[in-house]
């Protein structure tokens, strides 16, 4: 049976090594990481993801969907705060029953690995930092407490996430394009801890304070808390909320006083004295995906996106399907399988992210062209009034599109941007 | 005196080294080849260069212009060749007595150093591979011989090229936005020896083949040879030239029948057979230039183009010409200088970079459109009618700009890059 060498033990990580092992081939996932299983707290990104139609068919392939879906927290509508923190206005999602579902990326990681460890042919090797691949011997270095280790076998997933080590060893393999694009707002992340035991807001919706150029919003999970984002520029971030303590509260009594109230100073203050600076977002292209035969990049080691299309894990997800359906298609056949990988994957990959970039830039005009003049004389009916327009923005919703702007979009590509906007609803 | 540590020897960094020395820092230079005036042959690219005016003005600043041109040769045409071999269009460079000046690689990289070295306060470390800087600690680090090597000073200017490995560990830089984009055609380099001692064809023009979505061209050398280079898509290069000995001869007979005889059939197949591959051409792009206070990426390693337009070797020239004037304008601050260099610089970059991809797709649509079919029916004619459309696209001369077929373009930001278009002639 061939070896399959995972880099990396994150989402798209352990779907692939439950995909492969259940294929019947041997699995290696090495991740720098410990066991996130026996950690307290675990480093890195937490926002909650948003688990839609192309995440649930991978995970479906592989038996989990129910399983997953039923530890999330259903979202059946949108709730919009009023700037006063005393009114809301409630957008439901399509039609009753349609819903999309806010999952703990942590919890969802923990169950993909142990799913994976099932398997008596996969193997985890935590505290293993992948370091680069060898491309001419066809193996993979990685260090374990300071030593190097060697790995050989006939393949590597790189899922070692938008920083990849892997692909950048690969940088200066030939003709490899590949762009990595920050954009201007960047976030922090909030809590709300529960009230009497139970939820302090009602938990089945996705929260969302619009204020022009940034944006809160709020996600309940099963504990019953809630993760809480604030998206800002990093200007704002940099000159009003890191620096100084009294503007930061007054900034979020003008514009969030019902979530403040919620969260409670001190955590703000806690929080933002902790972090220091804003995470920042960053969108990642590049093709092919496929390096000698060898090396297949997949999730956001090929395609890291902005979140405001909340396609990033469902696309990861779907690199596993697809390139489980291709290996099935070609009778097991690793190298044709691979190549064929990137072709057939490269072009949508960068399509989702375009979509994401481009919701994201058409927030930022819409802001220019009239909402932020207009958010100071209209106030309230604001949200009533734009926010069909433009909310859907930081919503991470992919039912609802709005064609009518997108049409005013001149730039060359716009017309295919658009074709692939609806395949992809 | 502050210390400078460069990384690459190459052009920019020989140049950077010269406007240091004379400024009375301590200048260290780390290049991982040997001392190219001690080495028979040099690996690596070795097209020749055109020396125009952005990087005669910054070799005027530390004295060497005159001397570097007089070493070069002089440009006052381009000769269109015919596809029969037998007949040639020429079209003068501008007025009278106006030129561009061709120069070898090497010679010109051997005149620097060798400037450089003329002062006691720079030292070259060759055989010094640049491994990736410490930003933490604000150190290089580089290996000799097996060895690490860690260097410590107050600026590393980072020149080491389109692959630079000093940019590559700056990849997680926080906000640091990059791309690189090959496109789809690439190189061979062959050689026309003199003949009885004299130079085989005319030498002070440029020579040109153009073929349409394949071009031959050849610049004169000061030792009588000719410098002759290919440009042809990687498709054709695959599939005809490399791998059928038969048919590659026949494509050059063809296409390039006089410059076939002149080359001989032998020495072509020796460097194809050689060579085995194309090389291929890469643009990058990214912001900011200047890191942390300490290290500034210029040349290639911030703004490595497409030769379509002759500019990279003069626009990394210009950046150590520009670098030098805001040290000045700041008294020797080094921090606020390279805060500044960055800010001013990285537009001017991008601009450049973007035109001379937009030259090449420019060149690329032509043909589509209407130079490929056109060109099995109107065969000789063809340079006449489309010649002065298109030809300049090889022409690496800045002087002939297509303005009408410029404003055709819709794309976002066309405007933006006819302006600079013209600033920049």
């Amino acid at each position: 049976m061939p070896t399959v060498i995972i880099a990396g033990a994150g989402l798209v990580g352990s779907l692939n090594a439950v995909f492969f092992a259940r294929r019947g081939w041997d699995v290696q996932v090495y991740d720098q990481r410990e066991d996130i299983r026996k950690m307290e707290h675990v480093p890195g990104r937490s926002i909650n993801l948003a688990l839609s139609c192309r995440g649930k068919e991978a995970l479906e392939a592989v038996g989990l969907k129910d399983y997953i879906a039923d530890r999330g927290v259903q979202m059946h509508a949108r709730l919009v705060h009023s700037k006063d923190g005393k009114g809301f206005v409630r957008q439901p999602y399509g039609q009753p029953g349609e819903h999309i579902v806010s999952i703990n990326r942590r919890h969802l990681n923990e169950v993909m690995i142990s799913e994976a460890e099932k398997y008596d042919n996969v193997e985890f090797f935590f505290e293993h930092k992948v370091q680069k691949v060898d491309m001419r011997n066809k193996r993979l270095i990685a260090s374990h407490k300071g030593q190097e280790v060697v790995v050989s076998g006939d393949i590597v997933l790189a899922c070692d996430g938008a920083y990849s080590a892997v692909r950048r060893s690969l940088m200066t393999y030939p003709r490899f394009d590949y762009s990595q694009e920050y954009i201007e707002h960047g976030y922090v992340e909030l809590n709300i801890l529960p009230k009497n035991d139970q939820f302090a807001m009602e938990p089945n919706v996705f929260h969302l304070w619009p204020r022009g150029d940034f944006t809160l919003i709020a996600l309940a999970n099963t504990d019953c808390t809630f993760t809480v984002t604030l998206f800002a520029p990093f200007d704002l971030f940099d000159k009003e909320l890191f620096d100084m303590e009294n503007r930061r509260i007054q900034f979020f009594r003008d514009n969030f006083p019902d979530a403040l109230e919620l969260m409670g100073e001190e955590h703000v203050n806690e929080t933002f004295n902790r972090v220091k600076q804003a995470s920042s977002l960053v969108s990642i292209k590049c093709r092919p995906f496929t390096f000698n035969d060898f090396v297949v990049l997949m999730g956001d080691a090929a395609h890291a996106m902005v979140p405001f299309y909340g396609q990033g894990m469902n696309c990861g997800f779907e690199d596993c399907l697809i390139l489980h359906e291709i290996v099935n298609e070609y009778n097991g056949d690793l190298v044709r399988a691979v190549r064929t990988y990137s072709d057939r994957r490269w072009k949508d990959a960068h399509t989702i992210n375009d979509l994401a970039m481009y919701n994201y830039n058409e927030l930022k005009d819409l802001v220019n062209q009239f909402g932020y003049k207009l958010r100071k004389k209209l106030d309230l009916s604001l949200n009533k009034y734009l926010g069909p327009t433009w909310i859907p923005l930081y919503s991470m919703i992919l039912k609802w599109i709005r064609y009518g702007i997108a049409t005013n979009v001149l730039v060359a590509g716009a017309a295919y941007i658009i074709k692939k906007k609806s395949e992809y609803q």
